[in-house]
């Protein structure tokens, strides 16, 4: 019990430290999507949502910069949290992720960083997402690791979804821990605020 | 000069009055979409998304509540912006707008209200979008509201989106007065968490 | 009735003006004091603390640069909104002021600045105050706007309370608008931060 | 270094936890003072302010909720740091502490707690205090916490200091975990606020 406790505070730090990194990366806020930005950090042993620490209120802009909406905390992010669960049947150590706008200009910025830093890097192709499967709430996201490990052979550090029919595409960024995702994420925002 | 100060102060103030009321509909929680929720107010001779107030950072969902991320301000909205002054070329008294989460469940709610309330409802078929219009930024906004203006005679006070490629499908309910607006979803909200 | 929401709407947006200034005047988080800042603006006829907007939860300083904790709103603010409405006995064209820190330094900057624009200057001296007078609640500001009154014949537009016993010194600046107020305040804030 | 990135985020994740406790305690609004609240937790080492975690821009009261302004973060308490550094030359354990407001009615309900969970109970009589070391910036805070020792030949784990010259009377309640010392002062605002 206390153990848990102290992975518990272990996990809600470092996910804050991450985030006071991430709000200080002006240039961030360019490669804030639609659906907004969240950072998720799980349990060593996570098995639900819930053992996954996430921003409450997602990562927004305001005043031009990159602002969480509300505190890191337990059981606040869903689409995110059950991607790291489900990257987690594949690779094991990987613990957090962060979600970010895709488009064609920062494609480009984000696969040249890969080849840089030589993190792996692939796509998910929607398209090829069985119907009946989208339709049911919740079953796509295992379809969509399954097809990365099938595709690649391991799930990749860097990928991107493609556009969905009523999906806005998104890239994430996963690692063992957080604050060394939010800093290939603030290169990949500095870089792409150069070009 | 003065004139306009005043008329951009009354735009903020009603615009805040209608941001306290929907702070406090914590039911209007379950209503928020992936994209977020603005909430917008045009000046009386808007021209461009400079001319309209929204909420920076959008409106998402902290602790349970809707929460505004930022303050309102002038510019902060960039789609509900260009919905609105689109719209105002065929309705030209409306100035406010809100846009909320689709899904079947919710429809069904949003259509009996409209029809109590003897709103006009309507919706956007986005695969009738010409293919060649989607690729160029910024130029779905006139054919979508041409389109409701062709199918319904009129900008339908109650509209959705349908799901597009990479687009969420999207309620919007527009209005003269921003405040108005809010107590329209505000009461769908508690009307759809009872149902 | 519509003429009241016009103006309470009026009241908002202005002090929200005022307010997106303050929080862009970085130079100003040096002048917040230990009680933290609020800011008001009382509607035309104001009667009591519920016709006098604030800023909810006070102005604090996060990130070093000020920020608001809450929204702007009616009643959420006690001593400065009381303030403001005994002032109004005196001089019936207030309708706004901010409080913000007091130290020997600041007061060199804000005398200087009260002399090059012309502004009224001075000073309670809480030492006067009776002492059945500081014990009973709420008894201390009519007394303390009383004596201003005596000591210049009119209500300084710039005032400082001295220390009391249990009170931190505090700067008051008055005006008729919000923006004006705040305008002052940066203007004195940046010729702090220099000298 | 990697250790002292462990206890770092360690020290973050449970102030945390211990804010999320405090931000869920409606009650608690009342007993926020006027220089408004921080919590703080303190590196097993630490030996400056810098070492120190607190909230940024301290907890206010917002929509009559107790609310953080900013997020947790080392090196933004300058009080309530010293205060517990100061402490910690005694009782080497203690990492982290909360201050709130004083009043003669809350004194009641304190003292009647503090004694029903034998919490040792003090107070600080500012007005012993060398008027020389008053004046002096920073000089206040050994002089405090060493006139606890004297008095109570251990430094009490709840102590108020009353009212100074320019100082709100306030209390401390201190511990060797933020969560613990929120739960106590939780327990304090809902009994303050049946009473």
């Amino acid at each position: 019990m206390i153990s848990m406790n102290k992975s518990k505070a272990q996990v809600l730090g470092r996910l804050l430290q991450a985030l006071h990194k991430l709000e200080s990366t002006p240039s961030f806020a360019k490669l804030v999507s639609e659906v907004r930005v969240n950072l998720v950090y799980a349990l060593p042993h996570a098995e639900s949502p819930k053992d996954v620490a996430a921003i409450d209120g997602r990562i927004t802009v305001v005043n031009n910069q990159p602002k969480a909406a509300g505190l890191p905390r337990f059981g606040v992010s869903d689409h995110m949290a059950r991607a790291i669960l489900q990257i987690r049947q594949y690779r094991s150590k990987i613990r957090a992720g962060v979600n970010f706008l895709y488009n064609n200009k920062i494609a480009d910025t984000v696969k040249e960083y890969a080849r840089e830093k030589n993190l792996s890097y692939g796509y998910i192709d929607r398209r090829q997402e069985p119907k009946e499967r989208q339709a049911k709430e919740g079953e796509s996201m295992p379809w969509k690791i399954r097809y990365l490990k099938e595709q690649y052979g391991e799930i990749p550090t860097i990928f991107y979804e493609s556009a969905g029919w009523g999906k806005e595409p998104l890239y994430v960024l996963i690692g063992k821990d957080p604050v060394a995702v939010v800093n290939h994420v603030a290169s990949i925002a500095k870089k792409s605020s150069i070009e």
